[in-house]
């Protein structure tokens, strides 16, 4: 395979939901591409420019996407591989870099460069107020490449240090008991009034928050496009008498001046 | 204190460097506010519009700045408190709300809003590749309201959990030993081979980048403007023949289709 020194591959994620959280970056990245390759959900969220070819493909084939990208990238195409997100947080960047290790020697030579963006973390943590204040951890439950084990040992972990806990991919097709296993676990190793959210769909229609604490929450009300948020022991709720209370954890022990 | 119901209070983050990782959202808030509230290094990075009325303050005030903030609002201001990275990850979200939790008991009623931006780690890892690819949690080393041992002893439960970790904040001026500290801890639980980054100004005219290993790394590179990432027992190298290498962790256990 010849290799063409104008090629270029660009990863670059949509943010959770509405443009409005793209960056000039991965605006320009999404313009200036010759194609664009991504699950078809998110391409269908972009308007193509005259002449861009775009590559929609179904979820769970992340490595032969990106094996694509690399193939058209190393024959002189301007590529971008579209995820939601910031591509590198459970999206697409890492699956890239396992095509290129695996891949053609000539491919970790291409131009190629990652778009950081807004990930859904992020947007609900800023729906409900400042639940990610403080030291905090994020867990993908879904990877089916992953064992339960693992899992099993980092929300222990997490529960040990205290940390908050963002929970990506909750329910997965692959793994649709995973948020129940591991709300028992929490159950078991967190105060039952640690603040619980729900958060679906942030920045969507179909946008649906729900707040809640350990004891009360109802595990099934996460799906495909819920981030859930588990409190640590310094988060807590401020009342709002029209609305729901804001979340947030202090910076400190919550000792302030 | 009176309250104007046409008052707001927008909290947002100026990304970690260029304007390139502004979003929209955060753009139009920027232009819309009556009042900017701010470290002053952050407000020197923006242009105000005619009639809009720059706060500029020292850095460590952040209750005080929130609190002038929240006034503003209650008596009818367009206010924008401005941050660097995402307000909400160790920057000016926790000190607004702990200010409201605090403060006048109307405060919580106010229109406030939080918008998302691009935070330091996602633009480190964007920038040498995707070692946020998998589990991963973040940890301030600065802030002078969380003693040391709750530090150490999220730094045991990350390496325990085998967690990806980034560190903020790990020079500050009122804890220089900390990332020594840091360092010393994770060399007893983590393998010499572990990959770290030292990401400097990511995206500014001064960044600096070393990638280099937990035996090798020398903690007095990290000043008060770099973010460290310290990698988990998959994260790992790609050799490029002209530049430094990509760092990336696999979204399993290494082991792909």
């Amino acid at each position: 395979m010849s290799s063409c020194p104008h090629g270029s591959l660009r990863i670059v994620g949509l943010g959770p939901g509405p443009l409005d959280w793209l960056t000039p970056e991965a605006e320009t990245i999404l313009a200036e591409a010759s194609d664009l390759i991504g699950y078809k959900p998110y391409l269908d969220r972009i308007t193509p420019k005259p002449g861009q070819t775009l590559h929609a493909s179904d979820n769970r084939v992340e490595i032969e996407r990106a094996r694509l990208a690399l193939q058209l990238a190393a024959e002189g195409k301007s590529v971008a591989v579209v995820s939601g997100g910031d591509p590198g947080i459970f999206a697409m960047a890492a699956a890239v870099f396992e095509a290129i290790e695996q891949g053609e020697p000539t491919w970790a030579d291409l131009d190629i460069h990652v778009a950081p963006g807004v990930s859904a973390m992020q947007a609900a943590a800023a729906k409900v107020g400042a639940p990610l204040g403080h030291d905090f951890c994020a867990i993908s439950l879904s990877d089916n490449l992953k064992p339960w084990s693992l899992v099993e040992r980092r929300l222990k972990a997490a529960c040990e240090g205290d940390f908050v806990i963002a929970l990506y991919n909750p329910a997965s097709k692959a793994r649709p008991e995973a948020i129940y296993k591991a709300f028992t676990l929490l159950r078991t190793h967190k105060p039952a009034q640690t603040p619980i959210v729900f958060a679906r769909a942030v920045g969507r229609p179909d946008e649906r928050i729900i707040i809640t604490t350990l004891a009360e929450a109802e595990p099934g009300c996460a799906d495909m496009s819920t981030l859930v948020l588990i409190g640590s022991s310094t988060t807590r709720l401020i009342a709002r008498t029209q609305t729901q209370p804001f979340v947030y954890t202090p910076r400190g022990m919550g000792v302030t001046s």
